[in-house]
């Protein structure tokens, strides 16, 4: 029998974590590593196209599943990927980033070796890592299982990416197997702070009937449940930021729609800003989700519940953890008399006119027959662009799943996190929304889908180039272009097998290919959805001006 | 009038360097900047489909026109382009990134906008930058002209990456266009130091042949001219290492062939290790081009020529420029009064057996026609695969330049590198060598030769997989399979206008294929070259086996 390693140890932890899909591409300091990989028992090796796109792929899968592997290579792969480790650090996504290095013997001889700077030090990467990522270390033998076990632990209560640097001397050092499982941190809840912060909310509270902004960080840290049993704790008017789009059930009466600051609904602005008393639970806004910072939260009415700690009206209480904080005021709600007064539904809008099938496709058809054709399970991913902003305003039905990455915005994100969501959870089915010139930074991860059997719905807007940037700054300036490609080929050509690929300018030539995607839940459907260039989602519209004026606002 | 501002400043100053293409992708803190880019009379926008590829088009284009720029946007789009930065310090290529970034007085207000961590700190990427660059600046008005100055003077003479970060309020600040050009450093020869490694060099080399192996930093210092006289001063036996290839005519009588180490060519190997006085210049040795250090360079025979300081028989003398050396050597030779014997011919090679046109295509034989197809004039761009190692052997014609990455050895590199060198210049076709799993990492660039009009033949080596790490390790393991792409369909998938498009299994075919990109010089010629997953030239099994015994030596 084959002596257990340091390599088997990691691997051992990371099943142990819930992680069956390790991401990444081979180099010649992780191929060895990569044959534990494709030993072990319960984790599977899922090679990407290339280092980036993998990044991409392990950040959607860990949103989902809560926690991501990536095995790259010394400087060359692990630098393609650190765009995507930065963007899990910023939209917190627990991923550790594992790079195969040349042995520690090598690197003591400070020799010319491929994959390094030539000038003998191999520690450049390793200090960028420390930029991008929560927790890191330098693998050696004495100390291989404890540092794995830190950065593990790190990454996967913090939900923020680690990085291993692990020799290929190293990898192959007998160790023991673990002896019991990962420790946890403990509770970061004092009981005097809990105690102190559930008087003061109860007295904030009193009689008021409570509303409810909730945002991304309830998810990353676990509390959904206790956010949940909050909200069924009475009649709770709630609301989420874009960020946390999906984060509650939006078909719920007492959802009232999107935050975002003066770009909000003013059925929904005035419900949050105007509230008696108003939780705000994991909310962080950013420019792109609060309109540049236009949110009108007066702290004297708010409570506000974080990660580690919480305030009412003003005044801290800590350490604290967010679901101790949630269930407190649930304990508040559920101890008063009566329920609050049901929430008033506003007037449905008038319905749209009938749109007749040889109507040209616009941005506004196109969200509204893809919200339609959405069905529970779905994880709808949508990219930085008119999808993101398309889609954020429309109500989700129940059960389907959002991803967008407002805060890091990286374009291109999308399409390899989607293959990463669906390898996840293989029950539902990805719905992939993203622009011409964001799918051709990433395109090559597409031929995955089919490699790996995710029938994702696939709609590409074709809209001639770089809209979102075309909405803040130069419409028709020529660096807003791209170069055509021939969208309908490109599946076929990236070895999709047989792909059911449609090409969509009339919203009936869209219906019949969401109605050919509906037909076929097994299998990749690659619809290209044809608009024109300036056709931009109101919302877009909105938040563009705001970031150009921010862009224009200072210096001299 | 508008006025003349930092960003134009910048602009001049690349123009006054040689740049006439920019590289780069658009993103919302450099669209501004793009409009005088724009705007400028000498500069020209090229967009790529992605950060990494723009990066590698720049390091392309550098090697050839000697300064290169790309413009990329905070976070997002400089992270993507990392590995590209890192590999120009590896292969010492000056590029200046530029990255737009938040106006300084967003950054002073640490909110969490796009693109940041979300932390409130805006120096992640600047230290990151600091690792991989060999100077950089945060731009502020005041000093924004001197920092340029200063940044651009380090790249140009060092030929390292650079890095700006350029504020969108820094960029439109007004200033005055510079006075005078440039400030270049003054000469770091001392003239003590030349005169004494004269009269040393001169009692070494005695009345003894010499013998010359140069490399690449001769080229990259911009010594050639010193050292193709010194070439001419004497009958000079040289050869190059792998790295350096077609520093020198490989046609000439003198030219030994490629010295790396134990895998060269037993005639090399001698002539190199056994001659009575050797002149390394620019020569430094990487495991990948020296068989793992298996050199046996003599160094009390040794006059090394490097960057700054010279040895002769190991006495050290500096400071010392290349140029000054090179030429110190010259007048040692030119002044002895008789010229030494002719370099012995060697035997040719018994001619290779006729290949019949229906044989099926092999490595060598694929190198064997390629190397034959060549034409003067012609960039030859070689991927770090079986395309370096099966080209690396041949004689190149007169006139012919090279192009490999065997430092830094990111696979995919050479697509987006070949646009680069065809931009800087116009008149040489680009000749592009590339195996189909590094194609896959950067292909959405291939669209870019046609817009952009750079004729290249792109050979595609078919040969299912990863074959450099099958060499290595795991020539069956699934990790080495890729996605099988139909690679005749791409190109007009991606844009190309009527592509010439050949697929070739057989020799015949192949030689059809060369002959239609032969016949077609304006042209973007594709040629899918099928060759088995284990085919691998002998040159890279050799050096191969000594990458998996560096990587499994030592440890336990």
């Amino acid at each position: 029998m084959p002596e257990y390693t340091v390599g088997d140890y990691l691997l051992d932890r990371l099943a142990e974590l819930g992680v069956t899909e390790i991401f990444g591409v081979p180099g010649d300091f992780n191929l060895e590593l990569l044959d534990h990989v494709i030993a072990h028992r319960d984790v599977r090796w899922v090679g990407s196209a290339n280092e980036l796109n993998a990044g991409y792929a392990a950040d959607g899968y860990g949103r989902l599943r809560g926690m991501a592997a990536l095995i790259t290579t010394f400087g060359v792969g692990e630098l393609s990927a650190a765009n995507a480790i930065a963007g899990s650090y910023a939209e917190h996504v627990p991923v550790v980033h594992i790079v195969g290095t040349p042995s520690i013997d090598v690197q003591g001889s400070r020799r010319v070796i491929h994959h390094s700077l030539g000038d003998g030090d191999f520690d450049h990467f390793h200090r960028i890592a420390r930029e991008i990522t929560c927790a890191q270390a330098k693998l050696v033998p004495a100390t291989a299982t404890r540092e794995i076990d830190r950065v593990l632990s790190e990454v996967h209560e913090r939900k923020l990416p680690g990085y291993l640097m692990l020799a290929t001397d190293v990898a192959r050092f007998p160790v023991e197997p673990p002896t019991g499982p990962l420790p946890r941190y403990t509770s970061g809840t004092s009981p005097r702070a809990l105690s102190l912060f559930t008087a003061a909310a109860a007295r904030l509270i009193g009689e008021h009937q409570l509303t409810v902004l909730a945002d991304l960080l309830v998810h990353r840290l676990e509390a959904v449940p206790q956010l949940e049993a909050l909200l069924a704790a009475d009649v709770v008017p709630h609301a989420t930021l874009m960020w946390g789009k999906s984060l509650v059930d939006e078909s719920a009466p007492e959802f009232l729609g999107i935050y975002a600051g003066t770009s909000s609904q003013e059925s929904v602005r005035r419900a949050i800003e105007e509230a008696p008393v108003l939780v705000t639970a994991g909310v962080q806004f950013t420019d792109m989700v609060s309109a540049s910072f236009t949110q009108q939260i007066d702290p004297a009415r708010t409570i506000d519940i974080g990660p580690n700690q919480s305030t009412v009206a003003g005044e801290v209480f800590a350490p604290l953890d967010m679901s101790a904080a949630l269930e407190a005021i649930t304990s508040i709600l559920t101890a008063r008399p009566t329920r609050s007064p049901a929430v008033p539904q506003p007037v449905p809008d008038a319905p749209d006119p009938v749109l007749e099938p040889d109507q040209p496709l616009t941005q506004k058809a196109l969200w509204d027959k893809v919200c339609g054709a959405l069905t529970p399970g779905n994880v709808v991913l949508a990219e930085q662009g008119t999808s993101y902003y398309g889609m954020a305003r429309h109500r989700l039905p129940s059960g389907v799943a959002f991803i967008g990455q407002p805060l890091w915005a990286s374009i291109g994100y999308t399409l390899p996190a989607a293959l990463g969501a669906g390898l996840a959870e293989r029950d539902r089915r990805p719905v992939l929304l993203i622009g011409d010139g964001a799918a051709q930074l990433t395109i090559q991860e597409l031929g995955q889908f089919g490699r790996e059997g995710v029938p994702a719905v696939v709609i590409l807007v074709n809209n001639d180039g770089y809209t979102v940037e075309r909405a803040i700054h130069g419409p028709a300036a020529p660096y807003n272009d791209i170069v055509t490609w021939r969208w309908r080929d490109i599946p076929a050509a990236l070895g999709i097998p047989n792909p059911l690929s449609h090409r969509a300018t009339t919203c009936g030539e869209l219906d019949a290919a969401l109605a050919d995607a509906a037909a076929h839940p097994d299998d990749l459907v690659f619809i290209e959805a044809v608009v024109t260039e300036l056709d931009v989602p109101p919302l877009l519209e909105e938040l563009a001006a705001a970031i150009a004026k921010a862009n224009k606002a200072a210096g001299s």
